[in-house]
């Protein structure tokens, strides 16, 4: 059998430990010829791929980014999924020899996957964003990862924070879900966490930041970059924040939703603030061991199910088993922060 | 309601984190009175602990240990659950005017926990191990930091292995269960990984080393402290390893099972071969962002269990979820590594 | 004796480790009497100090920030050093009973330091700035551990950069001087490195990026925020980026060179590029081990100076020995980068 | 010109800078055929190197190990440097075509250097061991990298510690100079620290122990592999370690000095007593920052020698610069702790 590999989205820890699993596997147990296209859907297109043996996945678990690229080329020629469009993909997946596609993505990707599986293609999925909005599985592997290197960013703004008696602001990933801003607030102690799916007014998070100080310590605010004020100001933050990180014309965004949140505290609560942006150093470098097993799993699950024929399926995390989850359970839903998890971390009484 | 708190068997990173989750909740939430009892069973004896309030867990997420103290100290005067015994703790239990323990440890201190309960105290359970051999929990807190730790140390014997032609091996922790060889080897890419569910003989593990030499490489080779080998040269692995890494006669042990491994393997594979012993070094210092949020989570559940009074149960992962699981499916059982994990990480081929 | 210790300017890891060093020696060995006073000269002027005993800087060693906290807050009522403002300084240093003063601070700390000295004030200085931009030392605590954090975000930066074919700008601390870009960059293999010292035009940065991209490589530009750029474009760098972080409102800035120079170089090199701002982090958490050690012999210096009474010096490292530099030589001048060791890093060929 | 690049000895984090740095400066700048001999004298003998440009040595700076190999093989075939041994390693150095040879390894690699030297072989040398035990040199790279990692270990060993109330006995490397063992334990605050310059008897070692633990902490003792016990049971510790990590049978060593010094205290002190032998983790891994720029900069500074002619010096870091130093003054001495810097680390009051 001829597999493809093919990597779609923001990179993302972990995605060469799950390319070197599900090699490993494919190629010395199942016997699999494998291939990788480069940079994405644009590899696809344009047959340019890299064959992946023993030696091409040589020490790459613990490796961050990804050997073959990835990229935000749409799959479909026009960038819709219409059926003369499908039609083109089915076309250029035969004339490739292809049997069987391994798509490594996030929520976009594993829509594309399933409209490819529900046209014919034999397709697996395998989730992978730093963001965690996936449905159908416990964790995305490259979660994990952001979340460590947010959680060591709070525990170093901590330590200069109280030094100066200053409030600090810590913006992390997260447009429409504030998973890793949850996460990462719970593991650092954060005294306020602000995330997309629950707006705050200016008001209340200046009276927290004000009662941290009366109690004698110094706020750290952590906040999902998709957060936006409630109330009269809300205006303030995020209209400057959109799709992609750029501004409306293209062209990178100048300043994120803590360099606009931090003068609106230091003018509210009356407590010298200072914003940081971790920005992309978040989906960067070594995965942690939680995630290079993780993937290495759902690559090993993923060759699994060629072997055994599962095509239409995603390779998700339930419990402490890798599990096949059909693509209709797993895409579509955006995965945020119930308001039960929310109210754990909101407010940090510490 | 005066609760308290009680740590009991070898610390996990993490445990911190529990105590104060349970008391940021406990404490500001549901308006408990919370102490902890010094140095586990041994403070609950002598009457010696620590008002827990919010200023005693100020700062503790990051910080590794456990601000209480732990001991091996038997909960039980005559170190046995007799009725009697039973008697003695429930009487120490009022007269110390409890309303409710929170009691975290491992297998058998969650055994304890439901002997107590059985018995009629109200209890909830903590589960916490580095070695993650608990059965009702997809992992404890802990581990993750543990793997961690192992993982990292593979990544630096690798390079040091690499540059001499050396096999390596490490030694990490795990007596009964394989749990942290098995996600340290596949994190850290280990050519082989022996675990005590799955003994292997000298000339099996010999064979491997020669091969993967034979294709340019040098073995890492990651072994659980409780492995045994199998065949004629069983007696020479295991004997030297006790219960409590301590020889017959209590005082610590010289050399692990790496140690006795490593000129094995070199003498059969006629491979240069050095061992390393990590030891203690697993568990200690502060605990990943996933264990700080894995306990941090877990003391929340347990101080809302006890505000519902839903006593009798341990606070477990399951999925992304803690959820109450009655001691009577937690404990008893160790949980082993199976052999489908086991298959999967035995041996790399890459 | 009576010594009283402050620490002024920003934080900087390894001040902990320093006053730890300080009084370690200065209590045990010399039997000062030792206080430290609250955020910098703030303290000073208020009187209010805390008692440095033995139990005071336990386990302080690993801690980033300082227990005594930090301020910009002048020394001398007006701000300036006329006469009157020292001797009103040299009253309140005979009031609160001090027979000796041990500043801990950057180059401004440090003259401050000599005028009191020359005012007949007995002085030590101790070097801490992570800007690593003060004669009289080979290096200040604090900036190694800067360098290591900007070092691993450059390897962090590096993965996802190539992942995506895009060229990565980190911005990292350095207003006047580039130490720490010159040293994160040779650490990291950074392809470009620009620094305060050696401005360079926007045509001669892009045309490096796209030589690196002809060789099939994604560059990594590390940059110091006091950069400027040369020629047409020189006005676009710089304006936006003012004395301590802050635009001339004194509200802190919003962006920094960085996200200036990346869409330049996106439109002139045409090729995808994202900005990050390393701020705060660089400067809170753990001190390494290197800043560590530093810091703590410094302060045993520095208590050994005071016993034998050689006021007026700073205690500078000199190779591997720390040694006593006359305020005279040691401030004053700025510690920039020389054009030979820019030569070996401005570009990296590899 | 056509410059060979050897390793010899015990690899050390920060060769593979050292050798980028040399490369990159000497191809790309000064226009130099490099080549690297595989596994030490091995391939210098058998005439097995690999080519290095650019492309070999690119993104070399973060990775530990060596690309090359090291060996303790050694340069003269009968392993004397005798008149004869030496016509016979010119005469190779004649047949490989080579006008220069950059020597990387530490004391015993440098002596050889020397003697190349003297018999009027153009070479150069590069100082790096994670001992530190090399004269003419402030620091050579790779003991940064160690201290790191052993502080780090001191970190985490001393939570475990003081949560079980224990003393931890932490055993570093350092046969002859106790280097590691004085950085790590004063940056990690360790109550002892033991070297091989100072024997110290065993009851000197447990009233240091019982004196800690009567102001209630818990002790943690850095050892150096090579320490020595003073006194009565001087013979207790130090017979089982021999050279090079091996038994007199050239078998690994089962146990350390840490494994039989745990036991000791335990006995003497009454303190339940746990020992750690970091091993070959230290030596592995990435290099800190400070050593790959140190690394990295050596690698340049031999390479301009290299242009300069100036043969017969080793490129030592002097303050915060890379200077040439003559064979005559770096090599012979071991370099060890002194009185003073032990005086300041023994023991810690803290």
């Amino acid at each position: 059998m001829r597999i493809g590999v093919l990597c779609s989205g923001g990179d993302s820890p972990g995605m060469n430990a799950a390319i070197r699993g599900a090699v490993l596997r494919g190629v010395d147990v199942h016997g699999f010829e494998m291939l990788g296209f480069m940079d994405g859907w644009r590899g696809f297109h344009d047959g340019e791929y890299l064959p992946l043996d023993r030696l091409a996945v040589r020490g790459l678990s613990p490796r961050g980014g990804v050997i073959l690229g990835t990229s935000r080329v749409p799959p479909f020629p026009g960038g819709r999924g219409t059926p003369e469009a499908l039609r083109s993909v089915a076309e250029r997946f035969r004339a490739l020899g292809l049997d069987g596609l391994l798509l490594i993505g996030g929520n976009g990707t594993q829509t594309v996957a399933r409209m490819l599986s529900d046209a014919g293609m034999p397709v697996i999925g395998l989730p992978k964003t730093i963001d965690n909005d996936l449905d159908g599985t416990d964790y995305t592997f490259g979660f994990d990862t952001a979340v460590s290197i947010a959680a060591e960013a709070i525990d170093r703004l901590r330590t200069t924070g109280e030094s100066h008696r200053r409030c600090m602001v810590l913006e992390v990933m997260g447009r429409d879900a504030g998973w890793i801003a949850l996460h990462a607030g719970m593991a650092g102690g954060a005294q306020l966490t602000l995330v997309p799916e629950f707006p705050e007014t200016i008001e209340q998070i200046s009276e927290w930041v004000l009662s941290v100080r009366d109690r004698g310590r110094s706020s750290l605010v952590v906040v999902a970059e998709g957060f936006r004020l409630a109330g009269s100001e809300a205006g303030a933050v995020g209209t400057q924040v959109t799709r992609e990180g750029h501004d409306g014309f293209g062209r990178p965004r100048l300043g994120g939703v803590a360099e606009v949140l931090a003068p609106l505290i230091e003018e509210h609560a009356g407590v010298e603030t200072r914003a940081t942006v971790l920005g992309h150093v978040q989906r960067g470098g070594p995965p942690t061991a939680f995630d290079r097993v993780l993937a290495t799993r759902t690559g090993i699950a993923a060759a699994d199910a060629v072997a055994r024929g599962q095509w239409g399926m995603m390779a998700g995390l339930r419990g402490d088993r890798i599990e096949l989850v059909p693509f209709v359970e797993a895409v579509g839903r955006l995965k945020t922060v119930p308001a039960a998890r929310y109210a754990e971390a909101r407010r940090n009484f510490g």
